[in-house]
């Protein structure tokens, strides 16, 4: 088995999470093979999907160098820990562990704290059962989104560790995480105001092919502008 | 400075995230000392704990050990990895990369995926915006533990790599988070069915003392029995 087809990406053009991993993959320089699981459709409900993760979730990266479990990975963040841990170069972690902790605490807010606020699991509870209407939700949206990239923003303006990216001057998973709220928001046609640090640094991201490469627009699936 | 002096813990008895840092300060045998924050009362608003987190939020570590600067470690999950890293022992995490990936997947499942959707600012803004009153909030909080706890039920009853604790025979930062999910809805007096591999995991961990002496009724500020 070459590196070309140990990966396998269950994902979907628009989801904040899978962006992620696909940002990880191409900075590693892995090559991987993608197959797309319509969520506005619910292929992840389907029996196809469900045969490869029980539970109906993306992303799920299948290693087929670990020919045990058969199970996915699952969950962003413990896939690009897993992707750091297997391919060093180049680091999406600092060396030092103060450096780590910062840079897991930014990842965490956004990906923790704001990110499962937003799903559509959640709208679909708020629709069914608090007669959320499109402006409702949207108004969540933005409140959500809102919250969370200001506090974000507030410590990246204000510590020492952000540099050209949010911590230093190499991304790192905190600014996988920032830039996949933002093109998700992107998505959804949603701005924040109020955050300049947060939008500077999503800029500086998304000069890295990494970080473009891996863009809802440019996957499979996209609707065409 | 000795090993007893260097971590001051900005916490409150009852939330999940301050349980999650406190097991691992006890599992690794690190003392500390600890500052409540009455969260019910707003003051992670007030000024004085401002001055020490900014954000306002708990838990929030400070490590006088690491003197440039001055901010507290946030995120409880970044927290554990952080003592994991500084601590290598009792280890919190598998040795392995796909073991690793199988435990920090779990954990993101309760603190990502499960634990933010039921937080006092979700409830104010439901309670203001979409007129939740007590009930519609149970239900809420409901859904959410259910859908966390039924999906890691999945996964923990139907996967090789559970064993007495969620991954193997010794606790992890899953169990931790398991168990933090368990500790909080005992404080709200809520129970979810049909999880019993997860409540047999939770009586586990609660036979260790590290868990056992994180438990909110044992903190200071708990409402007397």
């Amino acid at each position: 088995m070459t590196d070309d087809h140990r990966f396998e990406l269950f994902s979907y053009w628009r989801t904040s999470a899978t962006y992620r991993v696909r940002v990880a993959l191409h900075a590693k320089g892995v090559k991987w093979r993608e197959t797309n699981v319509d969520i506005d459709a619910g292929e992840q409900h389907g029996e196809a999907f469900r045969r490869v993760n029980p539970l109906g979730g993306i992303p799920a990266l299948i290693d087929h160098a670990e020919s045990q479990s058969h199970l996915p990975l699952t969950q962003s963040l413990a896939i690009l820990e897993f992707l750091d841990e297997v391919y060093p170069h180049p680091p999406l972690l600092p060396a030092d562990p103060h450096g780590r902790a910062r840079v897991r605490s930014l990842a965490q807010m956004l990906a923790a704290d704001t990110h499962p606020l937003i799903t559509p699991r959640v709208r679909k509870y708020l629709a069914a059962n608090a007669g959320f209407d499109a402006d409702a939700w949207r108004a969540w949206q933005l409140q959500w989104f809102g919250t969370g990239l200001r506090a974000v923003e507030q410590r990246l303006a204000g510590e020492a560790g952000t540099g050209r990216f949010c911590h230093g001057d190499t991304p790192t998973i905190a600014d996988i995480c920032l830039a996949s709220i933002f093109a998700v928001m992107r998505v959804f046609k949603i701005d924040v105001d109020d955050v300049p640090t947060c939008k500077r640094i999503v800029a500086e991201c998304e000069q890295l092919e990494a970080f473009a490469a891996a863009d809802p627009s440019r996957q499979a699936g996209a609707p065409q502008p």
